[in-house]
């Protein structure tokens, strides 16, 4: 009977159970562990499949010309599940380290020279998510590549990413300019104000010393230049081509309006979905910093499987990989409560629109 | 080149990548969440195979006639991991719980009669571990599989399980009985005392009404007469008769013996691979409750897919399955270490021998 | 300098780090576990707090006669916030069983009569979510209480509780009864026909014995005949005196039209919110899960300190605590998307208002 | 009565459920999320001190002359306690991460100049476990102290380390030298093999081209001289010298030894503490780059409060704070199981006499 679905096929597991393929043991040298291997790393790419299917939904969803707020939440919760996958996929280095640098030596050799590096579907992810070619240091990682993969990564490259759509949505906001309102004037006004405030309280203080408040007033002038550049569209263009900002200035400062703004009812699950931008992405580098970890638990620092240079490398990319660090960043701009401006009546009307739910 | 080992190949990743098929999209339906149902099931199997892989070496080396004591360490290790995957099991269903019972509700009835209860797997651990038929209700779960599946069952039957090959590695245990020592005597004679101090500490006390003194010494009797199956072989059958013991009296025996003198040398991985057999039995329970509120969470208290009685069958099931709930049963028999009788030299020397790893 | 906060001062270091008083050092008898099962056990009183500061919060927000949608949110998130409190306090078991039932029993008896049940502020923990007392078995607990534990008991009965806010929010929801239009007229009439039409797919289907028809038509019939309560005031109300629902029918079909219709903007924060809260008593009950497990762990099935009668009391009530089973049993009522009766276009346009964030 | 102890006075929970004083609403201000910052850096210190208790009994036992079998087993299992406590550590920063940067804007000024990297029982732990000063840049992280916290961390400056403690425990492992043998001299002569192998593979190997040949063999060269550090006394105590390495020549060796054969019954255990040692070095590694994410998300690049220098700072010192590096670093100069030279007669004997658990 064609519709009596069995769970056994339902699942595929004739075939997904019989796909563990031991090298040591076709090759008479049967190392116990290796099943343990091969079995994490399945897992792990099922994990990436999953999260590149729930990540393609999210980008369809915001690169919409309008979004509406019931999708903003789908694609949140989505993004959040992501962060749930890659929780368990973080835990999962803890099982995988239940191997010993020993176990893994017993058939490290055997695999040579496929290497953990050579992950296509985690790439993927990082394309889609939106890291630039630029930012990685990949080169080798692609000439391991067979050409199917490569293909594949390139034709990944010409797609959609969630870091493109989310800016093309940020910058239609349509709240930072509104009749005679300009945005970035009341902030820009607010932080002059705060910052003048902040150092004449140092000045005026009558317990530091003259050094002291030299220092002080140094870190004052730290911190305010580097509000600048969100003033003048000009040093902030000059950021983006040093390529130390990657956000565009309009939809950097419509994020920082969500954030400012966010307890107004229809900026909640925008800045909700801010929020999960910036906690994915450093879910994202938590798994690589395990990573590379693991590898220096396993190798040592001596040159990867793969051709990869392994521990240091992976360190390095760790670090340089947070698409989203400029939403991350903007953290640093913003104000107290009690500093922010207040709107003009027309646009907080807009915002409040949905002030009741019940009757 | 035969030996050019390729990341994609090692892993069988078109095999593994390619086997997650959603009914709902097959009929037209496409219901998003189904991927996620699909693919955590597949890591679930992945995780059971696994665990499977490793209990049956565990057992392979514990059923050995001599276990020597590298390899009970060998044993202990490969319990924790089982322990680590059962771990990442039980976080598994956080992420499940991001789909909500509307989101099932949308792809539920496109699997039936298909149910997560028909994880073969599952049921081969629980019978490789060692849960008896009696004690498991499972009719409904095997008139469910097909015949291959029932099979596999009948062959796993008679395989040897954990529990026997524990039990009969207990048995074979040399320290009950040397010379004129009997443990079990020597340990009865402690529990007397132990029971006689507590009741007069209780009748001697100035502050109790008499009232008082009646319930506590009340609860004292009840105590003492449970140790009291460990000292009569035949109640100790008759408990074996009635089910509520499954271990044979020397084995339990044996198994005290570990735990009250762990602190010598050769008693040391013993006690801690018992101590491990009991925490994975606790484990085991915490996935069956987990999966028992995600049912209840995903169907309510309706009769489930599969013909499968739903909820409180399976919290009835979770709460009836501890495989070693003797060995953890034997805390309630355990004495406080100044009440431990002393054991006689030669014994201590024989489990003394290994003292110094160092010069 | 009164501003010149010091870390240790600001977080009460001194104070909070000398308050670890193991009983077997103060009696010359030092178990070295001892520390850990204090230290384990003042940090769940500190999460315990941190649960009631944020369910405090939630019911101040709940209960307000209108709830805006951005404090739906708040308090949404809040609820998350304790599950991520819960999510610790029940990884933190595993912490505690580091500790073997041996090391327990070195200081065990110097704890008597003091007992892990007495937590006071788990208890009001219930309270506050709305466990009623005649569901909770606690004689035994309330009885160990000194007496100024016992009256902040007292105290927190006449509070009021999470589901009794929850409650009256849904009583309150405006859209069930609209113009003619009657939700559960509605409902009813798509429950009938959904029965009716898997009844015909039996009895027509050309590959079913009579006996399998048989056998499916009275489980069709046990699963419409639990709708039925749903439409019969009267019944639901004999539910409710026999204590077999504790929701009242308003709220329970107000919860069920927020599900059904969960898509419409306006009810997205409400779903997500009822969710939060059945996931939310699904992680207690879990902590009380593993609760149980762990004093079997430790003291077997012996009677436990505190006078409490231990695992299978402690697993009684595990079962029967989920406060908002309720809701979670809503899943039973629920109809798969193409079954659900569309909303009239009056209710439609209200729930809709909410369309568009970006202009 | 005396001896009658009650749960609330065990715990001193009347001092610590009272010792939370969020400063925002002694200032008039209160901000909801303060409590969760206050509770969440208390429990951290509470973790702190219980991994300190732990781990001076640890170094109390390692550091004895003569380290009895089971007690290197109890030194394991604490090791392995203070790696749950920090797997807690580290899965709370999910909790703390609840809250938004905002939320914590509309504190944090409050704080000023106090500031998470005050928590002198972390830099405890971090001297204790034997990070030298000369590798943490912690300047600042000293002048930000008061007078006592700083003689506190100068008195554990003069105490014993772990790092010492195993390092002086290596070095008195005597089957380095037995007879004639010499392990140093036995290893070498496997790595010569070995790597002559490996070049006689590449340049015979038919399907390489010259160019593929000649970078084959680089590597196997830039391979081959990394362990001849190991090989000759002088480079190995210029690389000590350089700070490129830390621990001892004739440690280095003997945790090499423990590695290679740490099948021998002898060897289990010390296997495994070393293991335990490179695994907590690593959870300690993620617990400061989790801070560090942290840190990035709630105050950007911004000069965070305590005059610290934030985000990058905290990832510098989390790559340069692997205090066993060296033990990790092994595994670089592992042999896979057929290269490692047999032992001779005389040590196997004395390393496997504990064959036997059960007679």
């Amino acid at each position: 009977m064609a519709d009596h679905l069995y769970y056994r096929d339902y699942l595929a597991l004739d075939t997904i159970l019989s796909a563990q393929h031991p090298r040591s043991r076709q090759q008479g040298k049967a190392a116990h562990d290796e099943m343990l291997f091969i079995t994490v790393h399945q897992v792990y790419e099922l994990w990436f499949k999953q999260a590149l299917y729930e990540l393609d939904s999210i980008i369809t969803i915001v690169q919409q010309p309008y979004v509406p707020e019931h999708e903003v939440a789908t694609a949140l919760f989505r993004l959040e599940r992501i962060g749930e996958i890659f929780r368990l996929a973080i835990a999962q280095f803890d099982l995988l380290e239940t191997m010993t640098p020993l176990d893994f030596l017993a058939f490290r050799d055997l695999l040579h020279p496929a290497s953990g590096f050579q992950s296509l579907q985690f790439r993927l992810l990082e394309i889609r998510l939106g890291l630039d070619d630029e930012t990685r240091v990949l080169k080798g990682f692609e000439q391991s590549l067979d050409e199917r993969d490569r293909a594949e990564l390139q034709a990944a490259r010409s797609q959609p990413t969630l870091f493109g759509a989310v800016q093309a949505w940020l910058e239609r906001m349509p709240f930072l300019e509104v009749g005679a309102y300009r945005f970035w004037e009341a902030y820009r006004g607010a932080v002059i104000r705060m910052f003048e405030r902040e150092r004449r309280a140092v000045l005026e203080h009558p317990a530091l010393t003259d050094e002291e408040k030299h220092r002080k007033l140094q870190q004052i002038h730290v911190n305010e230049s580097a509000f600048h550049a969100l003033f003048e569209p000009e040093r902030y263009e000059e950021l983006l081509r040093r390529r130390q900002r990657r956000l565009s200035h309009r939809a950097t400062l419509a994020a920082l309006f969500i954030m400012l703004y966010r307890d107004y009812p229809l900026l909640q699950l925008p800045f909700r979905f801010l929020d999960a931008l910036i906690r994915l992405d450093h879910r994202f580098s938590l798994w690589r910093y395990r990573h590379a970890v693991m590898v220096n638990r396993m190798i040592g620092r001596k040159v990867g499987t793969g051709g990869s240079s392994g521990y240091e490398y992976l360190l390095q990319t760790t670090l340089q990989q947070h698409i989203f660090q400029d939403l991350s960043s903007l953290a640093s701009y913003l104000l107290p409560p009690a500093e922010i401006p207040p709107l003009p009546a027309e646009i907080e009307n807009r915002l409040r629109f949905a002030v009741e739910v019940h009757g």
